[in-house]
């Protein structure tokens, strides 16, 4: 796509932070968030060091930019006509991206940092209310279709079906598998059935 | 207690460790896990650095076992009759710990530090499966009551009731009110009394 008067926004700048976003994550399932460094990215990416320091500081500031630019991307929201079906679709995609040969320890790397680092809990922050965000659209549908109670929050919903999978993954330091996957998207909708979710409700 | 002879078994030995673990636990309340340091915890506890230092090695080390000891004390579990209340007061326990001024600084130091060091991590993992292997006593009872299906998998149901809490304090960084406990607990009953976590089912 090019921009007004030929000259594509911010061609170069867009084409630097993307090599640099590029050698970030490579670096990072190499090396994981503590072997992150502004000298290895550089490096990489073949973007000057000072470059480098100047816009993005540090490897937390690195990291925290990678994720900000993952938060812009669109993914695809199952729409399998049931919400069980769907929040399936969706535990399933978590399960198996952080299990993944290639972008799992990348994607494991950066939410262990964001756990304990400021700069990049806010980026996860931004970017899993994002992702949350788009995902409560399957909740609506449900509602629409008379699934789900009117009033439910779907919010509360989503988070229902992916938290436990976090919370073994990364706190209890715990096994998930794909059964666990279908019972936490399960459990969420038989909540939500039952009206939990419905805020009104004491 | 006397042990035998009138030696109490591991009396110094333990004064020690205990004197060294309320220190560790003073200190991370102050300055969190990145401000732990084997001097410091030397100084407060009054325990000879060289000691500190072949006992626990560092900062890591201190944090987990004072992780260890924590996880030796019993919890009094709360029995309120009901599958629904005892489950209410679990995860009103969670968010009020975290929330307290006294202890909450030092809980979600050691929670976070375990995310990402491996020691700790070690130390979390056999701190909460073993709260949580306490906790499933509610679910059994409430099994053995006909509360809950027969082959509901406990450890299913309180990992449903308090993930969702440890996902949004630690991951999604987001607040976590008394609400939210009281249906994390709810939607964990009404899964459980749909028969998600009977196992055997499809």
């Amino acid at each position: 796509m090019s921009g007004v008067g030929g000259v594509r926004p911010g061609g170069r700048t867009a084409r630097t932070r993307d090599a640099v976003r590029r050698a970030t994550l490579a670096e990072l399932a190499e090396k994981g968030f503590d072997g992150l460094t502004v000298e290895a990215v550089a490096a990489r990416s073949g973007v000057h060091k000072t470059t480098v320091y100047r816009r993005w500081r540090n490897a937390a500031g690195l990291a925290a930019d990678a994720l900000d630019l993952a938060a812009e991307e669109s993914w695809p929201l199952p729409d399998t006509g049931t919400i069980g079906g769907d929040l399936r679709a969706i535990t399933a995609l978590v399960v198996a991206g952080f299990a993944d040969p290639e972008r799992g320890p990348t994607a494991r790397a950066l939410v262990a940092a964001a756990v304990h680092e400021p700069t990049m809990g806010e980026a996860l922050h931004g970017f899993l209310v994002g992702r949350l965000g788009q995902a409560e659209a399957v909740v609506e549908r449900a509602v629409a279709r008379r699934e789900l109670p009117v009033g439910t929050d779907a919010g509360e919903v989503v988070r229902v079906a992916v938290g436990g999978l976090y919370y073994r993954l990364f706190i209890t330091h715990e096994p998930v598998d794909a059964g666990q996957a279908r019972r936490a998207a399960d459990a969420a909708v038989a909540a939500a059935r039952a009206g939990v979710f419905v805020l009104d409700r004491a």
